[in-house]
């Protein structure tokens, strides 16, 4: 049995990391203590990783979980293999209770010692970041190098955030006070008041299928640091990242002396929708979402008795006025429209650019040109089958890759996809990305908008994958308005703009400050528009349709305890 | 023309006041910038707050507001008069429009102006507190003094206390910040980010009969600092407090250079209903309200495009298990029961009473005992005409006097209420408040919420107005679970106790702690349980049935505004 971690151990060894935690979300500078880099994990790290991903394969997944009633799990690797990996399916009368029974203690336990904990999951599942990097990989179809570091490092500093967020709302109130009001002549009145952070109840997490970490883990620790109980219901492809931290954690719920059911798993069975179940039990009171609109939708209808926090869909915008840099901006687009063959809920879709063409370091550019420009970029990125494996991945699941095959149906390709093979995956569906230009004369969206039938302009509806739209707007004034609307209607996650102009950078920005979307400005180098950095970016507005929360501020956390107030005379 | 306000000026007046604000919401110490007494006003004060308020009546309400398309108004006084007093009644496609077109620079003036232009609204208010005195007198029927107090610096407190907040939590994040990625031997990658809080877009404030400013003035000001313009809806029994309101915040407005419609007064037509139009308008992305559940249920169903803040129906019970001071028990209960004539939602409804008795400071006491020392206490405490009426007010309209004079068919009345006459007021309705005895043996409350007919067992809904019950409970064990059981099925905004027993006092806490409710214990002097201090006191807890918002905590804010942010390349 493993070593019980004292509350003054965990101090010792997470409060610096907790505490530049809080400094950094205050500064918003870089800062992560999860290193991006595989050769910083040990020398035997990758091979350890891989031997510990192999061995989970074709087993059953123990969690020792309360009302398991059956085992279940499907998981078929995007890059072909089956996973053969099955999970504990709970039977909720049982397993619900249980997860409420260790509830007082961790709410006891304060929100420094919950933060802390929260920390030593975090490190753990950091140290173990090759296997889940092969568990993403494996679940999401993502690259390896991407998998590794947006399912390990982003996340954890995504979880990492959410707990310093978590920490910093429930200690601004303080635990005693003492209250003395003047009474004139008379004594003063004195109260002593204590405050305690008290938890909802039950979180649910329900997990998608292309980020399970990253998405995940806001939720999951903001909720558990907040002192509520975490079940997690991954999405069927995509059980085992999250099955890991699940394991993770209540190991060490189990050796701080907490009860390990404070988290737990709920795989489904296929075709289930065991998400629905559990999303109106009256026990769960706080659910996060990643996912379809529809659903996300629901949700927010019906799960009346729970603090929703949904990501939906939405429509990404570039808007392309002019640049001083085109070379560097159509780098950069190649990189984000390719990057993880489009499968980013940051994913730029929609590229508006002036019909008349833009002006640019390199000259006039024509519409046609830009836009061949853009596709020659994008084919040059990834004119290497290595390097467009190693950015691409491969689509997430037949629905992406029945959606590509349409592109052709919805304009005028300016590139084609192309198929890529995998050198070690042969079932793997790895595609390079599709251009399709379009019209946006603003008859065409304006009318289509106005008459209810904006379904039949492709561009104007999320079309997930990779495919993206060149579109020539009548004028930078039109791109603007065709912004407005999109992100009004559709949501956005990120907004992008390409523009030398004041005037126009002016513009844009309060389109995106009316709008309430994130904007990145004439990025031309290294950083991408469909790239946050935890502690420092917010992923989201929440004031969008895309999401209702941002990723992660004070209102992500600041709803999932309530403060309880007991006065006593002093 | 009134002088414009600058900025400066405004920080030379109003930083300190806010920088207290902002400290005490951190120590919860005791503090108020607002006089509770009438005599700190000066001298003229009060002849002059009279004067003001009767130079209202039967008067058009001016606020020059765009969209004005009728005059209503029909307030008659709880004590007898009619107000006279009409207000526009808005066309709101044209009022609506008029209120955005000032957001995007009262956006940009940032946290701090909006939060000194909220503190000067909240000065001019506090210089007129004996005209708002009035003016919440004659709407809600409390008594003078308690209008003045609660409907004055109270009130006054409650709105700062939402302004600090709001405050707090817009300056979380800088407003620019330099961001830099060290990328090895390469070049770091270098942002400039900038932060901007932006609001939602029109807040709705549905305002209430007996509380107009106090329970109106947290989400106004939460919704104003954050941003936001504010449209209010009083109760169409109490317009006249929220309607100076509304002109103090316009002229201010004006005078500090922003758009005065950012606040705008909705008068509704008898039986008009505006609310529920207002409530699913796409303009309203924040709505405030309190008052009945139904409503409070209906908006959090249907205004899915809002924020809603709801506070609504409750049953607060008082514990009693034992005490060391029994005189000052039955004193401080006896003056929580008949303040305001228990149109509180803070008034305590059920009195938990073993049946076997209670030990006290004065020996053992029969339940018969305690129930007819609290009768008597009240009895003693209004047996003064002069001091009933101060304490009483009125009864606020005709559904709580129905519901009095059925008191008797409620059970075997303890203490029957009795008419006061007013000095002043011949018509006012002026009761003192009624004890019912009820049957609280486990069988009577257990079987009736199993069989879903709780409804027939009187204690176990909100009976508002000046009726509780004695309910003799089998054990204080039992009195714990009934607590635990109204909490969690009905909601409570209060919960008292008294207990000389370590073991009993931990048990009520946990209960509370479980259920989320606001504790008073062992209460015997000046302070009440249905009273709470703003700066220091939740008001409700945001975690039961019967509000889904505490006043004030950073969850109140957080969400009414989103954070921009715009990244460039550095």
């Amino acid at each position: 049995m493993a070593a019980r971690l004292s509350p003054q151990q965990l101090s010792e060894k997470h409060r610096p990391t907790l505490d530049q935690a809080l400094d950094t979300i205050r500064t918003r500078a870089y800062w992560s203590p999860h290193p991006e880099h595989p050769k910083a994990y040990g020398e035997s790290a990758p091979a350890d990783g891989l031997a510990a991903f192999e061995a989970l394969r074709d087993t059953r997944f123990e969690l020792d979980q309360p009302g398991t009633d059956d085992w279940t799990g499907g998981e078929v690797s995007p890059y072909g293999p089956a996973l053969g990996v099955t999970y504990p399916h709970p039977d909720l009368d049982v397993l619900l209770p249980a997860m409420r029974a260790g509830t007082a203690a961790w709410r006891d336990a304060g929100p420094e010692t919950r933060a802390l904990v929260c920390v030593e999951i975090l490190a753990r599942i950091s140290a173990r970041t090759h296997e889940f990097a092969h568990a993403v990989m494996h679940t999401s179809g993502q690259a390896f190098m991407m998998a590794f570091q947006a399912g390990g490092p982003h996340a954890q500093d995504r979880g990492l955030e959410a707990v310093a967020y978590a920490f910093a709302e429930q200690t601004r109130t303080p635990s005693v006070a003492d209250w003395s009001k003047p009474q004139g002549k008379r004594d003063p009145l004195e109260l002593r008041k204590s405050f305690v952070a008290v938890p909802r109840g039950i979180a649910l997490l329900v997990g998608c299928n292309t980020f399970p970490t990253w998405n995940g883990y806001p939720g999951l620790f903001a909720s558990l640091a907040t002192g509520n109980a975490v079940l997690v219901k991954p999405h069927p492809r995509a059980v085992l990242p999250l099955a890991l931290t699940v394991r993770v954690a209540r190991e060490v719920l189990a050796e701080t002396g907490f009860d390990p059911n404070l988290v737990a798993l709920a795989a489904e069975r296929p075709g289930e929708g065991i998400a629905k179940t559990l999303a109106v039990r009256p026990e769960i009171r706080i659910i996060d979402y990643t996912g379809s609109t529809a659903f996300g939708d629901w949700l927010e209808t019906h799960a009346r008795q729970a603090q929703v926090y949904t990501e939906k869909a939405g429509v990404n915008t570039v808007l392309v006025d002019s640049t001083d840099n085109y070379r560097g901006m159509l780098a950069n687009l190649a990189f984000s429209l390719s990057l993880y063959s489009g499968q980013m809920c940051t994913t730029p879709q929609n590229v508006l650019i002036p019909k008349d063409g833009i002006t640019t370091d390199a000259g006039e550019k024509t519409y046609d040109e830009v836009v061949a420009d853009l596709a020659a970029a994008v084919d040059g990125l990834l004119g290497d089958d290595a390097r467009a494996n190693a950015l691409l991945g491969t689509l997430v699941n037949d629905g992406v890759k029945d959606r590509l095959a349409t592109a052709g149906t919805l304009g005028d390709v300016a590139l084609a996809s192309r198929e890529v093979a995998h050198p070690d995956f042969p079932d793997a569906v790895v595609r390079t990305p599709a251009i399709v230009r379009a019209d946006g004369s603003r008859k065409a969206w304006d009318k289509a908008w106005e008459a209810g039938v904006e379904a039949e302009v492709p561009y104007l509806s999320e079309c997930f994958g990779p495919v993206s739209f060149a579109i020539a707007v009548d004028s930078t004034q039109d791109a603007l308005e065709l912004l407005r609307r999109t992100v009004r209607e559709r949501g956005a996650m990120t907004v992008g703009a390409y523009t030398t102009s004041e005037d126009v950078e002016r513009a844009v920005e309060e389109v995106c400050l009316e709008e309430s979307a994130q904007l990145s400005l004439n990025l031309t180098g290294g950083v991408y528009v469909n790239q946050t950095a935890a502690f420092s970016d917010f992923h989201g507005s929440g004031g969008n349709p895309a999401a209702n929360a941002a990723l992660c501020d004070a209102a992500f956390v600041a709803n999932r305890f309530r403060v309880v107030e007991v006065r006593r005379q002093a």
